[in-house]
Formats: structure tokens, C-alpha cells, sequence
């Protein structure tokens, strides 16, 4: 694959922004690959993603950033400048559904997902068989006989000594402690089995069952220390009918659940995503 | 349009049900033009639609129910047998938001809705143009200068002169009060603008924008007391983005709300739609 | 609504080109309301679109034009700036159908379609009903008891009396010669009832209920000589399944080709698509 | 999970068919976990599925059939019963691509699929990994340095060897010799990576991205002689623009690749698909 620099901007909208961006990018005879632009009209903020090819440029990264800083300041920019060849750490957690799970592995596996993956974690033992299949550490960590926040330490411990960049809940099935959340702001990625805000909490599946709709859902997000209301990522649906119980439901909702997570996952480890107050920009 | 008769029949499951009706549509020599089933495991429920051609059968549709009612009986079935040539009698409500009463309008006008519409009424008189334009008697009901309560009398008394068998709320953005839900029950449907559960309520559009999802939708149930907690009949959704205003998501759902209000509207005027508790099953 | 210019341009690849369209705005002191770009990587085509506050510039349309061609004439571009105020007149040919005409009439009635509508034209009298309604005028041409080629010179002669902008085949069911293709080549808009390129040509749903798909559609498209081989603008399919016949997708897909003709028509006259080739870049 | 006995028929349409089926199951004390039927009104021809507990039967199963017998004749049925614990084994054929294989395998290793899969066959021999992760023997077989007639034998003989039922065309990237095909007429299934009929044969998603677009998809179909001709069982789409490469839609129609060949592939496994002519009746 192509190395790129990604330089993505969020800041007030002001007349010369653009300008002054494009400019810089001509100085340093950059050749754009893709650029995204979207003005929050309602809250006048402006959002950018350039991607740039590493090889028309004649300075390395830290070198570029630093020619860019002034540009930057003057317009009061909330930035950074990525290099696309070096990828981000990802660390998996799990429960005992590992659909979510198999399903990111193989796109990393395949090289579709452009990521490390240092550890999967787990609190069920049996997801060990997928981590030992793609020669991944595993690490069980016990939620049934220590205190929940005994074990939420080990965790925050593993991803601290991964140095995980960002943390995948791939149908991990505990309620991350405030503490927590705050720490892994805008680096926690969690998946939920219904189109939020409906159906938030436990047994999503359930639930829309017994509410009688005619589409079920899944839903990526960022997670924070509100329960499901995180900002979101990306959103999938699908039809069911009468005929289908709550067990269809859940049959079917993991295709939706796959979707959305891989799909949310890639937008933010090719930063596409720009989390905005409570909501996301993604220049999908 | 080939004339039927349609059983609709929902009852406690038995062993020998199945049979008896098919044995019973036999004896009347019936030749079948579309047979569903359904049973719901949970509550042990039974529900099962006939369309039968009417020139197969010997008898007029009363004979046909009297030598149908030992069985029903029998069987202790909630049922009904219908013409399919009398078609019911549909009276629209609507405010000032016109794209669903044109969309059920045209639908009816070019034959694609089986019923009749005897009459429009609205709480904004422009939407006399478009009763006018199709011939067919107009009220407005004043919702500003009276108490609500009188309002919604005259509506209710000019759903009986007009001897309405559906009400259908087209965008009508008044709250329909209590008693009146209860006289219309099964009998009155909505077309709310969110995919519900998600956004109950006013401005649902506005909280979708809000909220950041990135898909929209619309749900259209029955009309209860309970706001937009009805029986779902059918939900559409459509994918949005960042760029998406709130007055972008408007426009966009409004494709949404005319598909889903048409065809939950259509099911229940071809009787694939039967009740159970606060869900709906639809042999769509 | 509003008043904006709308610059689009496309042109060959080059260093420097957004930076000069972006100081050039500057320069004019212009709010940019929504910008979008695309590099075609294997032709090394560039695309853009900017919208500007039109009350953000201190000259006139012209003036703008004027000051912009020299950067137009360095980069060898294709291009045009609009005034959005300034209505496209859209000419709607139909036949029979209705669904599409009074689909994009009630958009247009309403509001969401910013153009003009000068004429209706139809081989089929019983359309004037739905120009009557508008107040449109309405002129029915012959294709029984004449030529074809006579038919075609009387519409070809009406689009050039109304001064049509765009031409609209809301379902009309004739083949438009070779030169008429080609002297509207860019300006009119066809919708076809199936997602080509699957069932090009006569009787879609047919084929598609003897092929046995599960997903019908429709492909809105630039009208070529090529009978729907031109370029795409947009699709929109949905599931059907053994039970439905022919006439039930024929139902069916006329919500598609509603949605897909409307969006389609309303990218157009936002002067969202630019024809590279024979395909398209819709800024949606 | 429960064992069912699934009987499923098709037979020329008739007067009393479903009575006598129906009251032949009553005669067994059979409870119905589900039954469908569908009239084909073109052809005349009836298609009926039951889904019967094996518990509320006092006989077992090849009994049931012998009863079962004298109505299948003089009703002229093609038909079977089958039990819903005796598990059919899918062979499956693989080239160099494995999301489709991982796929499977996946939702067979976790109880989602309800087959056993005694072999994997490939003409790349990096497929192994995946069958040895699952314990599955693994069968590579050259086609580069043999005649294909030679390859294809030595599948063949595999398929017999296992015992195959049902062969899936996991992105086998091979085309099937003609009196293979018709060997395994009805029991070969294939995943196609176009909305067929649209871009049948080689790089359909090359094919795509030159004709232009705006949605792409993927087909599972029964594999025939005529390439890409079979009948349909599932068809999956969704949405691209002008800012996808091929390569991107390479990557995103793996997404409904996957869904439309688990989808199909279980349709078969349970019992749910009929074959008519070129068609699928498919009790989903």
C-alpha cells in the first residue's frame, strides 16, 4: 500500500482556512490523493482531511508538521498529521460471543484492516483458540470471582503495557467504569446490537423483539462513560418480519453487528473520524 | 381486479385447526390464491390468511360465514371473512405538510389503493387544493380559535358521517385524545417521522440531528393512547451523513415517510394485518 | 432559500489548482457553504464544486466569471459558475404513467425541486389532467397516427419554444432518435425501470420476474443514443422475493423509480454532477 | 436445538391438496413449527414447506414417509421429509480469496450453520491454514500443472469420496466442466460478486466501476452449465459512489458476499429453497 500523510483539521471556520491549507500543500509540491471538507454551519466549525502521497514531498513527517505549526496556530486548529505506514495498536476485548471478534481478525489477517493487534483480552477462556490461531498473546481476565474493578485494572494494566492506541469492545459484555472511559476517550470503540438511541442496556435483542419493529440494528460508537451514548460511528439495518423470534433476531443482528463495527474501526484507523461534541464527522 | 374473499382468522394453536379450514375450503370447492401462516411459539397464538377467488365458491359471502361459524366456534377463532370487492372507506387527516396525503391521493387516484376516500380534513386550509383537485369533499377544522376538545368532536363526527372504516393520519400533527384512540382502535393509523422506538415525540428529526445517528427512518402503526407506542406496521430507513441538516433529514424522509405510511396502509386494506397484544403480524 | 453561486470544475490534475480556486475565493471574501472534491486517480481528472454565500462577494455573477477565467485558462478547465437563484426550466415528457410526473410535480409544487416547469408533454391525452392542476401548459403529440420522426420534431420544437433547460422522460415509453440524443446530450434526464445494466430495454420487470432476482430497481440516467447505456446518476433497488408476480414489482418499483428520478433530476439542477466519460460524479 | 421433520413438496396445483396434507398431518398428532406455502399462478404449479416437532410424532421417520406415500401419488408430488438432525456435509472449494470460506466456517464452528464439513478442497494451497485451524481435511489440487479436465477429477472424486451433499463455490474462481455441473445439478451452490444478471464472468467488479454504478452486489445461485445462469437464492447490494476505486469495491462487496452465501447456503441446508425451472421458491 501507498504511504500518505494524513493531515486532519478541525477549527472555527474563518475566510482564508482553506487557502492558506491548500498553499501550504502547494509548497511542499504535495500530490493529493483525497481531500474532504464539511462546515458545521449550525456551530461554525470547519473540518478537513487531506491525503497526501508520502513520496511527493521532499521532507519527512516530523519536518512537515513542524513547517505547518504556524498555519495551525494562526487559525486556532485542533490537528495532526498522520503517517499512514505506521500503524496504529489495536487491542481486542471480548466476551463470549466471537463473531465481532473472528470477523475483525480475518480483515486484519487479510491485510484489510491496517493495524497492529498486540493482545486480545478476554473474559471468557475460550476466545484463547482464536487469539492461538493468529499468534496473538491472550489474556483472561476474570469478571466472576474478583471485584469488577480489580479486573478492569488488569486491563487497563494489559493495554497500558501494549501501548494500545486504540480499544475494540468486540461484543465485550461489561460496563466500563467511568475512570476508564474518561482515559480511553475518543480510543475506545464498543459495538451495540440495536440501531441507538432504541434499545440501549441489556438484551437489545430482546427488547426489539417485544417492541414488535420491522427493522433491527447495530451500532458503532465511541465509547464514554454514558452508557450507549457515546458518539456514533457508523449505523447498519436490516428487515425482519413477525416470523422472526428474539433468537432470529440475534442470529441475523450479528451481520449487522460486523458490519457496522468493521466499517468503524477502518474510518478510525484511517482517521476519517472527527468526534465533534457528541456526535462524529466522517469522511467515509 | 379479480374479486376474493379473504379469511383472516387468529386463534389459540391447536392440533386439527390447520385441517379443518383446509377441509372446510374443500367442501366450497375454493381454489386458493395466497395462504399464510404463523404461529407464535411464545404465546401459542395461531394466525392464518386465506385469499380465495370468489367465482370458485358457489355461495355469497353470508353463506359462506354461516357455514364457516361451527368451526370458528369450534376452534374458538377471533375471524372474519371479507369481500374483496367492497372496498373500505378511508378518511385522511392531514396539517400542512402535504407529501404523504398526495402520495395516498395518487396511489388512490390511479387504482393502486383499494378503497374510497370520502372525504379530507385538515387543520390548514390549504390543503383544500388538493381534496378539489381530486374531487372529493374537504373539512377544515379549526384548531386555533376553539378548545382542541371541540375540534377533534367535529372530527369525530364527520369520520361517522362519512362512515369511515380507516383513519388514516397523514402528517396530521395533532395529538388525538384519549377516548377517540380507543374508539378507533385497530381502526386508525399514523405515520410518525423517526424510526421508533428512537425520537418519539415532537421534532424527530431535530433529535436525529441531534443525536448524530446516521440513518433515519419512519415507522407507521396504529393510532393509541399511548403516543407513538401503537402496534408498528412497517418502517422504512435510509442512510445519512455529517453533511445532513436537520432540514436535510426532512426532506430525505419524507421518501421514507410516504413508502412506509403507503404500504402499512395497503396492508391493512388487504387485511395482512392482524393485531396481537402491541404487536402487529403482516402477511405482507 | 438562500442566494449562492455554485463554481464547478473539472480539469487535469495539477499541483497548485486548489490552492489558486481557494485563494481566488479568498480574495473575494467568499463564505463557502459546502465544498467537495474528486480525483479520478486513473484518468488524473479533477473534479470540484464550491457553493458561496452569494451576499459574501461584493461583485455581480459576471463580474466573478470575469475575474475567474484567467485561472481557468492556466488550468485548462471545464467549468461554469451559477447563480442559484436563477431557475433551470425542466420540460416533462411522460406517456401513460403517472407516478413519476406527479412525483416531481408535488416536489416541484412544493418547493424541493428549485426549477421551472414551462410544459408538460405527453403522448397520452389523459396526462393534461395533472398540468391542468399546476397550471401548466400541456400539449399532447401524437405517436399513433404520424411518424415517429414528426412526433419527435413537435417535442424537439415545444423544448426549444419553452427554452428547456433540462429534459425530463418522467416514463415516457419512446425511443428518442439518434440526433435528438445528441443535441440534448448533458440535458436530459431518463429514468429506467430496472437497476441497469441488468434489463435494459422493453418490459424490466418482466425480465426480471423470468430471470427470478430477489432485488428490483431503477437507474436514473443521462439520455445517450445508447439506449440506457448512458451515463448513471442514480440507483435505488429493493427486495422482492417468489411470491411477488410481475405486476407486483411493477407496483413495487415504482417507489424506486420515484426516489431515484427525483434525486437523480434534484442532483442536476444543484449542479451536483459532472459527466466524465460515460460515467458520472454526483457531489450528493 | 429441537428435532424437526421437514416435509416439502411441490405438485401441480389442485383442489384439496392442502386439506389432505393437513389432515394427514393431524392423523400423526404432528405439531406445526412452521409451514409455508406458495401458489405459483403463471405455471400452476404448488410449493409447500412444513416444519414438524419430531417429539409430537409417535412414529419415526421412515415410517412417517410410508404414510405418507399414498398422498404424494395421487397428488402426484415431488417431495421429501426430511430429519432436521441428520446433518448434510458440505464440501467446500476455495481458491486464493477466503472471506467467503472464513466465513462459513466460522458460523459453522459455532453452531450457526447446521452441517457437518468433512473437506476442503482449493487450488491454492495457503487455504490450508484455515482448515487446519478447524481440524477439516485439507485437498489441494493443482490446476496449474494438469489439464483442468484432471483437477476437476480429482474433485469429483473428493465430493464422492466425502460423501458430499451440497458442494459451495466459496469464490472458487474455477468454471465448472459441464457434466460436473450437471451431476451436481441442485447441489452445488455458487457466490457470484455482481447483482446478476448484471456483469456475469470475469472481474464483475472491474465491469462495474466502468460502467459507473452507484450501487454493487453479490449473488448465490445454484450452479448450471451456463455460467452464472443458475437460479437465484440470494441476491445482497449496497451502495457505492464515484469515489470508490475497483479496488475499493473489491473491498466492500466481500461484506455482501459473505451475507449472501451464509444466507443462501443455510436457505438449502434447512430445507427452505425449491427449484422450478430457472427459478427459487425460497421459504426464508
Amino acid at each position: 500500500m501507498q504511504q500518505t500523510f494524513r493531515l486532519v483539521i478541525d477549527c472555527p471556520d474563518q475566510v482564508g482556512l482553506v487557502a492558506a491549507v491548500s498553499q501550504f500543500l502547494v509548497q511542499q509540491n504535495a500530490t493529493i490523493v483525497e481531500a474532504n471538507h464539511h462546515t458545521d454551519l449550525q456551530t461554525g466549525r470547519f473540518f478537513m482531511r487531506h491525503e497526501i502521497r508520502a513520496d511527493s514531498i521532499n521532507m519527512g513527517l516530523e519536518k512537515v508538521k513542524q513547517a505547518f505549526t504556524p498555519i495551525a496556530d494562526k487559525f486556532n486548529m485542533n490537528w495532526k498529521m498522520i503517517d499512514s505506514s505506521k500503524k496504529q495498536k489495536l487491542v481486542l476485548l471480548a466476551s463470549h460471543e466471537s463473531h465481532c471478534l473472528m470477523d475483525l481478525l480475518h480483515r486484519w489477517h487479510t491485510g484489510e484492516l491496517p493495524c497492529e493487534i498486540p493482545c486480545i483480552i478476554a473474559n471468557h477462556p475460550q476466545m484463547k483458540q482464536y487469539a492461538d490461531w493468529h499468534n496473538i498473546p491472550f489474556h483472561w481476565v476474570d469478571f466472576k470471582d474478583q471485584p469488577k474493578e480489580k479486573a478492569f485494572s488488569e486491563i487497563e494494566k494489559l493495554i497500558e503495557a501494549y501501548q494500545g492506541d486504540l480499544t475494540v469492545l468486540a461484543r465485550f459484555m461489561q460496563i466500563v467504569p467511568d475512570h476508564l472511559c474518561k482515559k480511553l476517550a475518543g480510543k475506545a470503540i464498543n459495538i451495540h446490537h440495536s440501531f441507538l438511541p432504541s434499545f440501549a442496556g441489556a438484551k437489545p435483542y430482546q427488547q426489539a423483539y417485544e417492541r414488535g419493529v420491522k427493522l433491527i440494528g447495530a451500532t458503532c460508537h465511541y465509547v464514554t462513560s454514558d452508557l450507549d451514548e457515546g458518539p456514533i460511528i457508523e449505523q447498519e439495518v436490516m428487515r425482519i418480519s413477525h416470523s422472526d423470534s428474539a433468537a432470529d433476531m440475534v442470529r441475523k443482528g450479528k451481520n449487522c453487528e460486523k458490519t457496522a463495527l468493521a466499517n468503524g474501526v477502518r474510518y478510525h484507523l484511517e482517521d476519517r473520524v472527527i468526534i465533534h461534541q457528541h456526535k462524529t464527522v466522517v469522511f467515509a
